[in-house]
């Protein structure tokens, strides 16, 4: 009889994100659930809490996951801090940026666009002409690293011209935090939010965030309640605030915690530097490989993120058919494009756990493989030599 | 060398969630991650929506799990339904009650609240005078079964009470569903919403829901936009409303889903009809011991919760000393007291796995032993002998 629970496929996560678990980040969120309020729990908590300041570079006092995905992160971010009629200053060059203008507006706050071309970074320039430009804007809102083009834009210098500007700095760190620098506080950005399937290799579904005191100094100076009751930093914080005696908000998402904490102690064993010069390390050997198979990127070397890798699709070829065989005969996932790049470009991820040898070698073998078959005009043989010296010298 | 790793106390979860999770349904969660566009996770997310379906007891297109709490779960009941100026008629008999009032004026809804005492179901009579003296109230909002005071309300009548006045019904199943019969399509229910870690046994961190199509127009039918883009339905859809076409909305939480799918296989497994009446059993045996005992239960027995048994803590005794005891010495979780009922009882939770007889034993044994030794006015050497008879004839 064939079983009704479910096994998933052997897989290869290579697009972006979820990237591959650790096993022992597996194990821990197996281990038995015990209650929210326990203060075996508590002392969980305050763990996590200290390691995701380390993570973020960051002393800040409120310092959490939000249980839920980056994009109630990002949200959290947005419904505490914009209040109707407030005017953010949001840049867009992918996606991302263009949800954080959703949020704005959904708070019945005016979004001044920065737009840039997806590919792009963000241009400080464009930036600080819109900021002078709107004397008292509450916020400027900014993706450190676009998941949806593989590019990293200069976060301490927009930061800096938040602060220059009398603005708070919002910071989507969702693809960046453990994969390249992220420095909270040597920035001095004011809320920032992550996901934990990006380079912390964790499970999807948690999303840490960090606020600084200003950042926290303007949540309680709001004029109107904030909209989101689940999400209210005013009450998340007699749970999540420290200190022995915890005020019940909702039921923390036990398991999953027990993953990031194991994910973040992984993280220590490491270390971050390490674990960015890993990702850095991958990266040049996939694009090594990428190059000599003749495939280009087309995002400019100097904006490129190590743990994003924007492929251009050749001629002719069919993107989705590659990625369809790579999935059942090489079991590994690739990234398609979205929006404006959907079916121009592969996105090719190393974060986390999959920023390894084995990843980027499967990955170049993969694609030299079918590629080769759909007669794809790439040269063939030299993918994985030119990985290779790069990996093992 | 201490680890760093963190590994749970055992215990035993008699509380008000989570409960003790079925050893399958930690190994699901411990699956290695895939991809939530992947072919096999969509596969999946279909099979969770059709067993949802069922335990729902309907056949409402719209059911699928909300990537966050229970807490979550009811916030995307209101921010899709309640626009401002709404009128909401609301019923308080305890914590989670009020929570939806908070809910539905952060919407910019007027509440009407309809109470009923802490440890009482609410009221019908009430609710049809409230409906009938705010003719064009959008919705009528109560909790089935209040986690706060273990009481059970009538769903089938205050759902029809809301048809009978054109309101929308929205619903708490939290610590309803799985444990005593939820029948949604039966009751006529229009915006349900529950949790997965009390009778479903599963972890923390997932709401489902389930909105009929009369609640699917209502969204449709919106003059504002949704305030939330997490939550907001009309792009949720994309995501889970089926179809090959999936519309990236946000990153699912891949592994608690394997978990609440494993949770929903075993529910099947066992069958619904048999799991309501093994949480009836075992709330039978563990209040036959506890009234050999001499404990006393404030909510009336017609009225009574299988699953949450609130328990009337003894004159001069400190109930957080007898809590603090049973976690330390027997590893054995109890709830404290809400709001109003904080410090007079203690709240006994039988959901799921925890619905079971060494739970109901260890309980009494642990309870009678703290409650003897603090010279606790109680009979000794009766309970789980009372409590025996019950379950084993």
């Amino acid at each position: 009889m064939k079983s009704a629970s479910f096994h998933p496929p052997k897989r290869l996560l290579m697009g972006p994100g979820p990237s591959d678990l650790h096993p022992r980040v597996l194990a821990a969120m197996a281990q038995p659930t015990i209650g929210h309020l326990d203060p075996a729990f508590i002392d969980l908590m305050d763990d996590i809490k200290r390691r995701l300041q380390a993570a973020f570079g960051t002393a800040n006092e409120l310092t959490m996951p939000i249980s839920g995905p980056g994009s109630a992160g990002m949200e959290a971010c947005f419904v505490n801090l914009v209040e109707p009629g407030d005017v953010v200053v949001v840049c867009v060059n992918g996606v991302f940026g263009g949800r954080m203008k959703e949020n704005v507006e959904r708070m019945g706050g005016h979004a001044v666009l920065v737009e840039d071309a997806w590919g792009s970074p963000v241009d400080p320039a464009k930036v600080e002409a819109a900021l002078a430009a709107h004397p008292g804007a509450k916020a400027l809102a900014f993706v450190h690293a676009e998941t949806s083009t593989g590019v990293q834009s200069d976060a301490a210098a927009l930061c800096a011209l938040a602060a220059k500007h009398g603005a708070l700095s919002i910071v989507d760190t969702v693809t960046s935090l453990g994969g390249i620098p992220v420095a909270v506080d040597a920035w001095g950005a004011d809320a920032v939010y992550s996901g934990t399937q990006k380079c912390l290799s964790c499970a999807p579904g948690l999303s840490p965030i960090t606020f600084s005191p200003r950042a926290v100094e303007a949540v309680k100076a709001r004029k109107t309640k904030c909209p989101s009751w689940f999400l209210d930093f005013s009450l998340l914080l007699g749970y999540w605030g420290g200190g022995a005696k915890r005020a019940y908000h909702h039921t923390a998402p036990v398991n999953a915690l027990y993953g990031l904490h194991e994910s973040l102690v992984l993280l220590e064993e490491e270390g971050l530097e390490q674990s960015w010069a890993r990702h850095a390390l991958q990266h040049r050997a996939l694009v090594a490989g990428l190059e000599a198979m003749g495939l280009g990127l087309p995002v400019a070397p100097a904006h490129r993120l190590p743990q994003l890798n924007a492929v251009t699709v050749p001629d002719s070829i069919d993107e989705a058919a590659v990625r369809a065989q790579l999935l059942s005969r090489f079991g590994l996932e690739i990234g398609a494009g979205l929006g404006a790049l959907a079916g121009k470009v592969w996105r090719i991820g190393l974060m986390g756990q999959s920023a390894s040898p084995a990843h980027v070698m499967a990955c170049l073998t993969g694609l030299e493989t079918v590629l080769a078959e759909m007669q794809a005009p790439i040269a063939t043989g030299r993918a994985t030599g030119a990985a290779s010296q790069i990996l093992f010298g």
